[in-house]
């Protein structure tokens, strides 16, 4: 095994370039799943994963949802346990264009002056880069062994990135198919460059939209200005009361529940080097902007947050224009640990709206999506071989992670099949997730293919 | 003369066909005044102007400016005092387009149940149909008796809704050409639709743009979230601060030098009908958003206001993005009063907003004009002998008003010639100025030109 191990290993760096090449045509396929002008290009990236799965003796399909479709493949050529690998194959959307340095669709390699290569392109990294990191591993032990170490099956989603409407009917519809011994996923970060992560506390998340109405139309400011009331200012009232002065969210019972960081973990964070001002200073910052008292660490991984994600109101063109709006629009979201529950969460909030609401205004909520935290348990037979399995490949002890990112996929899948998951990702702080001038590096993608390699043979292995 | 009068207003009445559809002409000019799309119409809209008053016998030519011409005219055919009347033939952008029951730029007339006309369209009242009641007046005197009552020169301007850049210096090398015993202007309101007003109180105004960044790119909020700064939060933080619960403002001597309304004025306001829930029920409020404590007709006319006008920032369109927004943008100004100066205000605004930014965040201001409060001498003749003659055209005591809105050239001519004005408007609260569907009563342009037929005669006679 160990033999083949190392065949597979020297195939995935001779086979590196045709992986490089079969990245860039996913990437070319533009599924931002959030605007419905894309929805042909989501049909398009799924049929491109199911054919590659297909291709690789997989039993691959597309699955029709409402709206973006599911891939779904099986390969029981190996034996022993059975892994279910999910990704994503939609993408945020590429505004504002004017930032990026190149066509965020026409991936560009960019060589560094370390010597690694960026591969700039939007969903580099967020999640067809990290996807295909595992589909990619696959390939090379199909191609040395002709089979998997272990029973895989995967399954890829169009709709991560606009809180994955779909999953839970198609859960309900698929979960005997799907049931397997534990979940991997490949959606998340790193520690650094040198030390690989497996992430276990997810946060949470819960979208709001409102759009607050106040009076029956603009007005001339000169005319009405000071008695009548301003769509906008109720709005910039209401937003900014949701957040103290010491960075702390003032919903009503929104910390209820929420405990502190286990001691073995809270060890460990402070035994891995993290450099927090470079963290900050890396994205043109240098003061902590979360509750006053908590490192960096904390307030990404460990503690809840509200963001203000978009404002539009009155008039925003060029010039200048005395009005008083009617209405305001904003988007909004809460990032959740473990012990808070979306839906109290997302009521406390449109309680806490209402209460400051002038009584001759009003408010409409349109909600995105609500999905509680997840964290993994710490003693899982798995954990242990794929951590294993990251020290051989990255020489080095890999850490315990946890992410502010949203997987709301994990929590569907506890509730409904109770199963954990495994969350081994390549990507790196500095990769512009979401952000113009996305990139994954060439090593985060060749490493994580390897990385993959070696954890299925781990998991090959007697408990 | 009084038989002259008699003739002028039957001419007037006859003619009033006409005098719509000379309106309706300038009205199909869309004179946007902040949209360099619509320079040329500017133009356009001043020579329509200056050719009229020439039709009329006037000394008029248009003046070009750096932006949007001025139209000067003079007709010295008549004798006694010299008055100079200053209308703006610019208006405001007209969107959102798709709230208007018909197109803005082509004047609709719609009969109403009362009996009355409203002739819908952008710049119907403001300035307009305002503008063209002096213009029909002088033309009844002029074909009725050949001239006019008394030495009568114009100044229409067609920067007044971008708070008219060009002014000051068109004054500085035109003083002495327009130099006169008074400036009439009528761009103000009725009382109500029986009570006309004349204005003695005017609003200053200071415009400020600003842009703050926090960051040097958007970020995830998954996992960037709660730790880096997000400039809508740090707008919205800003913006609200500036107003206080009760509904006053709180920048750093605002209110120094404000003072309360002369007696003789209150004594009139509370004498004279208002009603203050249907100013508010028809515009879909209840409740005064100003001062605790002051009734509308303070808050509106004789109390200093904030205004947010518009506010954009982060991820707007549809669906939702988890971004944290490294750059926000606000318009907003301030009304004045008097006692209040518009550069010590924005100082203040602005050292407000720089003391609660965070030390890592950074702000963009982008001044959009200044004018202080203008305030009217109770005493004078002209103001005596406009009030008779629209108390002889309405039946009744004229209303001596103020007005919540601001005509910086009142504020230009006080400071460069010494000049005060005598506001007389025709307009109505519900005429939806600057906003959807904008609207002139027929019977306000009718009555409105009679007034100001009589108003010259008036003017004619020995103080």
């Amino acid at each position: 095994m160990n033999n083949d191990l190392d065949k597979v290993l020297a195939e995935i760096d001779a086979g590196l370039d045709d992986s490089v090449a079969r990245l860039c045509d996913l990437i070319r396929i533009p599924s931002v799943s959030t605007d419905p002008a894309h929805a042909e290009d989501c049909q398009r990236a799924a049929k491109w994963l199911a054919d590659e799965l297909s291709g690789l003796g997989f039993d691959a399909s597309v699955r029709p949802t409402e709206r973006h479709p599911m891939v779904v493949g099986h390969d029981r050529s190996g034996t022993g346990p059975h892994v279910l690998f999910y990704g994503h194959y939609d993408v945020q959307p590429a505004d504002p264009l004017e930032l990026w340095n190149s066509d965020p669709f026409e991936p560009t390699l960019v060589k560094q002056p370390d010597g690694d290569t960026h591969i700039v392109a939007r969903g580099a990294s967020d999640d067809k880069g990290q996807l295909l990191t595992f589909v990619e591993a696959c390939r090379a032990w199909k191609k040395v062994t002709g089979k998997l170490p272990i029973q895989v099956s995967m399954l890829f989603e169009g709709e991560e990135e606009i809180s994955s409407p779909s999953l839970a009917p198609f859960l309900e519809k698929t979960a005997d198919e799907l049931v397997a011994d534990t979940i991997l996923v490949c959606d998340t970060d790193m520690w650094n460059r040198d030390i690989p992560a497996i992430t276990t506390m997810l946060r949470g998340l819960v979208g709001e939209e409102l759009e607050i109405t106040a009076g029956d139309r603009d007005l001339h400011s000169g005319m009405f200005g000071n008695a009548a009331r301003n769509a906008l200012q109720v709005m910039t009232d209401v937003l900014a009361s949701v957040r103290a002065p010491d960075g702390s969210v003032t919903l009503d019972g929104f910390y209820d529940g929420v405990r502190e960081l286990p001691a073995e973990v809270a060890d460990q964070w402070a035994r891995l080097p993290f450099d927090q001002a470079g963290f900050l200073s890396d994205i043109g910052l240098s003061v902590p902007a979360g509750e006053e008292g908590r490192t960096v660490l904390e307030q990404v991984w460990a503690r809840p947050s509200y963001e203000i994600h978009g404002v539009i109101g009155g008039f925003t063109g060029e010039g200048f224009k005395t009005v008083i709006p009617a209405k305001a629009s904003a988007k909004v979201s809460f990032r959740l640990v473990e012990g808070q529950d979306p839906e109290q969460v997302r009521a406390a909030f449109r309680a806490h709206v209402q209460s400051r609401l002038p009584e001759d205004c009003s408010v409409r909520f349109t909600p995105h999506g609500g999905s509680p935290a997840t964290v993994m348990p710490l003693d899982s037979v798995m954990l242990r071989q794929a951590l294993g399995a990251l020290a051989d490949e990255w020489g080095g002890e890999a850490a315990v992670a946890g992410t502010g990112g949203s997987i709301p996929i994990l929590g569907e899948f506890k509730r409904r099949l109770g199963m954990d998951a495994l969350l081994v990702g390549f990507a790196r702080f500095d990769n512009r997730v979401h952000s113009p001038n996305e990139k994954y590096d060439l090593s985060s993608y060749h490493k994580g293919i390897r990385s993959w390699a070696r954890i299925l043979a781990a998991f090959a292995q007697p408990a």
